[in-house]
C-alpha cells in the first residue's frame, strides 16, 4: 500500500454536498441524489472506505452508460401486507434499500416481521449504513444482497465460479452502542481484491484459489486465464460453511425476487432481501435489549486471545470511528479525491475544502 | 475411532417403535413421545448420527430428573399474527420446534412469511430434519437455536466462553431434491467434541483452542482446567464471521423469546427461532424455483478441486442416506444400540429387531 503521510480532512456534510452534487448534475433527481451521496459518505464514517465515495466514479460510469436509473419508482410486484417485492428497475440502490427498510420497519411495528425483495436494483453500497437506521429505533434488521450478473466465488469442493460474495449483515440494538454484522460468504470481497490487486498487494491469507483450486493469498490470481476464484468462508478447512450461506443468500434475494443467475443478467442487477424485526412483537423489547446488551458486555469482557488487544463487537469501531469522523472531520482512504477530480471538472462541481 | 465390520442394520419403523416405546415407558405423553422418536430416526437417516439415537439416553435422564416436562402446551406469549411467541416450559423440543413449523407455514401462506420464537424449549435435535418438511411443501425455512445454559464458544478474539455453537440453517426448495444448510456459528459442534473424546480422536483442523488461546485440534482441552473453547467459524483467520452469525443466532432465539444468559439458566434451556417464508407471496413459487433450481445444477456442474469428487449441495448427501436406509435399512453408529439396553431392560422395552 502507498505510504501516507497527514491526509487531508473533510466536514462530512461538505462531502455530502459534493457528491450529491455530482449525482444531481450527472442526472439522479433530487432524493436519489441525496441518499445516495449520504450514504456513502456515512460507509466512509464507519470505515467501510470500498464502499463509500470510492464508488462514485462506477456510479457516474453507469448513469452515463444509462445502466443506473435516473428517477422513477419500484414496480409493485406482490404485497401480502408482511411480505412485499419490487422489481427494481435498476433505479439507484441505496436509495430503494433506504425505502424499502423504511417501508419493512413500519409492517413490521404492525405485524412483527416485514420483508421487502428488490429485483434488478443497482449497486446498494455498505449494508452497515443501514443497519444502524433500524437499529435506532430498536429494531433488528437482517439484509442480504447478491449480484446475479457477476459469479466470483465457487461452491466448496469446486472449481467454477458461481456466486458473488454475497453478504448478509444482522443489525442488534443493544439498549446501547448496536451490534452490527455484516459479513460475506466468502472471506474476502470483490471490491477488496480490486484494491490488492491495484495496489499490488496480498490478502492476509489463503483468500482465494487458483484455476486449478490451488489455495493462495495472491489477488492476481484474477487477472489469469481462466481466472481463479475467492474462496468461502471456512476456506478449504471448512468452506462447506460459507458455500450454504451464499445459497442461503442468494435464494432469499435472487430467488423471492424472482430475478437471478436464469435469466443471465449481463448488467448491474442486484437483488436485495430486507427483513426487519420488532422484538416489541415478540417477548418485548425490553426482555430482548437485557439478552443483547448482556452479551455485548460479555464479549467486552472476554479476557483477550494473545495478538488482539481487546474483544470487540462487530460494528464498534465502524460506530467510533463515524464518531470521530464527525467530529474531527474525515480523512478519506488515499487516492479516493484524486479519482474524483475529473468528474468534479466534468461536472462542474467545486470539490470539498479540506479542514487539515 | 473403533473399527467396525457389517453393522447390524434396522427398519426405520422399527426403530422409532423402539424410541417411541421408550419415550411414553418414561411417561412422555403420546403425541410427543411419537414425534421425538419419529424424529430422531430421521437424523439418524440423515446421517447426523450425533443427534439421532445417540440422544436417546440423554433425553431419558431428563424426564426421569424431571427436567424435561412429560406433557403440557406451550405457554403463548405473544402473537401478532406474522410473529409468535412462546414459553416452552422446558416440554420436549422436537415436539415443540415440529408444532412451531406447522404454525409459522399455515401463518406464511397468509402474511408471505412468520415466524415462532420459543423460550425455555428442550434439546431440539436436528435443524435439518425439519427444512426438508417445510421445502416439501415449497416453503422456505430458516431455524436457528441455542442453548444459553451452557457456552463453549469464545468471542473472535477472546479466551472466555460466551456462546455454545449457535447454529442456523435454511431449507431451500429446488423443485428437485432440497438444498438443506445446517451450519453453525463455531467450526464444529459440542456433540462432535464429545464424540471425539470419548474415541481419544482429533478434530480434522485447528478447530478449538487451549485456555490460553493456542489453537488446536485436540479435543482434550475441553478436559482441561481451565478449559478450552470451541473456536467460530472462519477460525483463527476470519473468525469474526462465525462470531458475528453467534450473536445474531442468540439475538433471534434469546433475544426475540426474551430468555437467555441475563437470566444464568443452569438447566437445560434451548431458545429456538423458526421462520418460514412463502416463495408464492413474493415474486412467485414458479420463478423461485427456477432460481434456485438453476444454483443447484451450477454448483453440481462445477468441476471439483483437488481432493473432491464432486460438487455436492448441503443436504444431497443426507437425502441420499435417508433414500437408501428407508429402503435396504439403517446401520447406526457403533456404540448407539449398546448404549440403549439397559434403558430397554429398565423401561421393559425389546429392543429392535436387526435385519443383517
Amino acid at each position: 500500500m502507498p505510504t501516507v503521510t497527514a491526509p487531508s480532512r473533510y466536514r462530512a456534510e461538505d462531502l455530502t454536498r459534493f457528491a450529491e452534487g455530482l449525482f444531481r448534475a450527472a442526472g439522479l433527481d433530487a432524493e436519489k441524489a441525496r441518499a445516495t451521496a449520504e450514504h456513502l459518505v456515512e460507509a466512509d464514517l464507519m470505515g467501510h472506505t470500498t464502499h463509500g465515495l470510492a464508488q462514485i466514479p462506477g456510479y457516474l460510469e453507469e448513469i452515463e452508460a444509462g445502466l443506473m436509473a435516473k428517477a422513477g419508482e419500484p414496480r409493485v410486484i406482490a404485497d401480502r401486507g408482511a411480505a412485499i417485492t419490487w422489481d427494481g428497475g435498476t433505479l439507484p440502490g441505496i436509495w430503494l434499500t433506504d425505502k424499502a427498510l423504511a417501508l419493512a420497519s413500519e409492517r413490521a411495528r404492525r405485524h412483527g416481521l416485514a420483508a421487502v425483495a428488490i429485483g434488478r436494483s443497482h449497486h446498494i453500497g455498505c449494508l452497515a449504513v443501514y443497519l444502524r437506521k433500524a437499529t435506532e429505533q430498536n429494531l433488528m434488521a437482517i439484509i442480504a444482497s447478491s449480484d446475479p450478473s457477476e459469479a466470483t466465488m465457487a461452491p466448496f469442493g469446486g472449481l467454477a465460479p458461481v456466486f458473488t460474495p454475497d453478504p448478509i449483515a444482522f443489525g442488534i440494538p443493544t439498549g446501547g452502542d448496536p451490534i452490527l454484522v455484516d459479513i460475506s460468504a466468502s472471506i474476502t470481497t470483490n471490491a477488496m481484491t480490486g484494491r490488492l490487486r491495484r495496489e499490488g498487494g496480498r490478502y492476509p491469507g489463503l483468500w482465494a484459489q487458483d484455476a486449478q483450486g490451488r489455495a493462495t493469498d495472491d489477488p492476481a490470481v484474477f487477472g489469469a486465464s481462466p481466472p481463479g476464484t475467492l474462496l468461502p468462508t471456512g476456506g478449504k478447512d471448512h468452506g462447506h460453511k460459507g458455500y450454504g450461506l451464499a445459497l442461503a443468500v442468494e435464494a432469499l434475494t435472487q430467488g423471492l425476487a424472482g430475478h437471478g443467475r436464469a435469466q443471465k443478467p449481463t448488467t448491474w442487477a442486484a437483488n436485495v432481501y430486507v427483513q426487519v424485526i420488532d422484538p416489541a412483537a415478540f417477548g418485548g423489547a425490553e426482555a430482548y435489549l437485557r439478552e443483547t446488551g448482556w452479551l455485548a458486555r460479555a464479549c467486552r469482557e472476554s479476557p483477550p486471545a494473545p495478538g488482539s488487544a481487546a474483544v470487540r463487537l462487530p460494528g464498534e469501531r465502524a460506530v467510533a470511528l463515524r464518531r470521530a469522523g464527525l467530529a474531527e472531520g474525515l480523512a478519506l482512504y488515499p487516492g479516493i479525491m484524486a479519482g474524483l477530480e475529473s468528474w468534479a471538472a466534468k461536472l462542474k462541481q467545486a470539490p470539498p475544502p479540506a479542514i487539515a
